[in-house]
């Protein structure tokens, strides 16, 4: 029951020159389920990425950020392997070699170096990945590789996913159209830092390789890292930005011009779609759940007020059960960790719906208001602390039966 | 569906010399319900406690941790008033005077003074607190005052408890018999930092009040400081220990004396009962789980790591759906913020199997191993970090669908 998102139309998804994909299914934990997606980049293409904080990263994490450091204009990223199935994470040395295996026979396919090939990998932990079989789908999946494959490839990389996530954009850069598609999967273990999400962005705009990477360091931050279904944080995650330098305008090379600046804005854009997909297809989702905290003294202590509300099973519950149980929402701001805040102060919206202020609720609030409120399929939870100039937003979804019984059963 | 508790037999609650409780139905939130707990203490009783540390405090606790800083050997505490029901929190001014009037009330009927009274409440957040139901119900209270109400003092003061949790334990103090009896309650929002949990522990020993707020706050750390249901805290949390002197033996005011520890170490075990109480009675629970971090360099990064596990929702679905998920446990120690944590050499064990190390599955680990631990309803997952010489344990309980059930109810 995912919130309000439909699939993207296969048409709306447009192609990006100097990238195909191709898609096996390689039956790497069921049969007959296209489950690897090879993306086949043109030389050149700049190649940036933000990966998982989790202490644990899963060994395809550890081998795409070491060939991503070590790629150069020489050695430009020329593929990324993607698998469902199985995320090959806490499988130790052996997984790593899986890992190092598979981007060395695609390498070989395309007669490209190795470390010109970034792994990915997402499914159950722990399990050894069964290489023989990824080894056999690569030849298949190149033998389909289509500019026009986004649809599928979307399809391709869901887990728990009910919905595929796919949205493009284009933008004019001084006259030039360029264009964006991004596709992305996840929707249980959503958190800041990346959780069991993967996500990619293709642009054939021209953007330094540096640039690039603060690029998807700004993108990832206002769009993944400000995402949360249950507060888990895991082993696999990844985002990676790719510009391949196809559009036809001179390569962005200053962080101050206006085409850095719109290209930027674009990609977030499409970042943020994507992310909130994941939310709206969060595990057992029923509601869409926007946390803005204002006018905090730091982005800091917004961000946590705003977690602590997107993290609460208790509110999340409540909005599940659509009961306005503003006190819950209170005792989360409550026990955020802002240690001088003063709750005499701060004012508590849901909607446009003043709830409560002077640390109670507020004299003009109707239960009847906040009910109201509650039973839409979208809320915005608004806190005002009135001690400062910083705000954030957070967006997470409401917690169901559906959510335990998905993740009580998602081995089995 | 409790785990693995059975409510204590009345005549295993022993009555505490200088200590009388009544109770009374005062109709607070539902009729024929026993809702109203004094505890009148003789004159000279030394009286400590600790309180939620949540920035929405209740106007209870407000006026508690007034009272008690203005107690000394003239104005000893007199009475303690508490009331289910009604949490008198998020309620500003009004509820002050609520929680004060009560205080009043109870004083101008014992012939003491306000500050001799303290005040506490649980139940539904964000109503005004019903006084005059509160006031007509404190003569009836007074009217059937017993030593040996320990029983019912532990019903009157359940909200969505299903077992009374009260225990009693003796010791020798230098060849005097001294008596210890706990009452508490609590089920859901438990988390460290004393949520939504009241507990009052009560010896006849005679020790000095400095000496009694450290014993309180080492009882505290030691166990209900270290219990987790669903990682909320709330605003109303209380944990007092009283003494009231009366065993006969001179009073303790030396912190390195063997009576000292002796004593320290029986209400600690007492706190550590009632504690494990709650969580065995968390709302939802079937199953009790130990988390021990053991060989870390600090308490705190034990703590982390131990919380980490403890609060995760996917780690609490797949102990609810007795699946020996490592991945999840694992994930969680990942991004539990120990920054230097080197990953591969930590082990992770089910009760005594050994399941994963050198960063992955244990080659011994079977998964029928763990499959038969996870089946158990008492499960200790003990994590070995190897780096230092530290240890911390933390109980909690699995996340059921009766959970999500019982929070998105609670309220009709």
């Amino acid at each position: 029951m995912p919130v309000n998102i439909t699939p993207p139309l296969p048409e709306q998804l447009l192609p990006i020159k100097g990238v195909s994909l191709g898609i096996a299914a390689a039956g790497i934990k069921k049969s007959n389920r296209q489950d690897l997606l090879v993306i086949v980049l043109d030389e050149g293409a700049q190649v940036a990425g933000v990966f998982t904080q989790n202490r644990f990263c899963a060994a395809p994490v550890i081998v795409a950020k070491e060939h991503l450091s070590h790629s150069d204009s020489k050695f430009s990223i020329r593929a990324l392997v993607i698998n469902t199935g199985n995320a090959n994470a806490g499988t130790g040395e052996q997984g790593i070699a899986c890992a190092r295996s598979t981007c060395f026979e695609l390498a070989r396919l395309l007669g490209c170096n190795v470390r010109q090939v970034l792994p990915f990998s997402t499914g159950v932990i722990m399990e050894p990945l069964p290489l023989e079989k990824i080894v056999a789908g690569l030849p298949i999946a190149l033998a389909n590789l289509k500019s026009d494959n986004w649809f599928a490839a979307a399809q391709a990389i869901m887990t728990t996913d009910i919905v595929p996530k796919a949205v493009s954009k284009q933008i004019a850069l001084n006259g030039t159209t360029v264009t964006i598609t991004g596709i992305a999967k996840g929707s249980g273990m959503i958190h800041p830092n990346m959780a069991t999400m993967l996500g990619y962005v293709v642009t054939d705009a021209a953007v330094s390789q540096p640039l690039l990477q603060q690029m998807v360091r700004y993108a990832a931050d206002s769009s993944f890292n400000r995402i949360t279904v249950d507060g888990d944080t895991s082993t696999n995650d990844a985002f990676i930005l790719i510009a391949t330098g196809r559009a036809g305008h001179a390569e962005i090379t200053e962080k101050r011009s206006a085409e850095f600046n719109l290209l930027q804005q674009a990609v977030t854009e499409v970042a943020v779609q994507l992310a909130q997909a994941i939310v709206r297809d969060g595990e057992g989702a029923t509601k869409f759940i926007t946390v803005r905290v204002e006018n905090g003294k730091t982005q800091n202590e917004c961000a946590k007020a705003a977690y602590a509300i997107a993290h609460s099973p208790l509110v999340k519950t409540a909005f599940f059960a659509s009961d306005p149980n503003l006190g819950r929402i209170l005792a989360a701001i409550g026990y955020a960790g802002i240690d001088d805040l003063d709750v005499s102060k701060l004012q508590l919206y849901l909607d446009d719906v003043l709830v409560a202020e002077n640390g109670g609720r507020a004299q003009s609030y109707l239960e009847q208001d906040g009910q109201r409120v509650m039973q839409q399929a979208e809320i915005v939870v608004r806190v005002v602390l009135n001690r400062g100039h910083e705000s954030t937003t957070v967006w997470t979804c409401d917690f169901s039966y559906d959510y335990v019984k998905i993740n009580a059963s998602y081995r089995s």
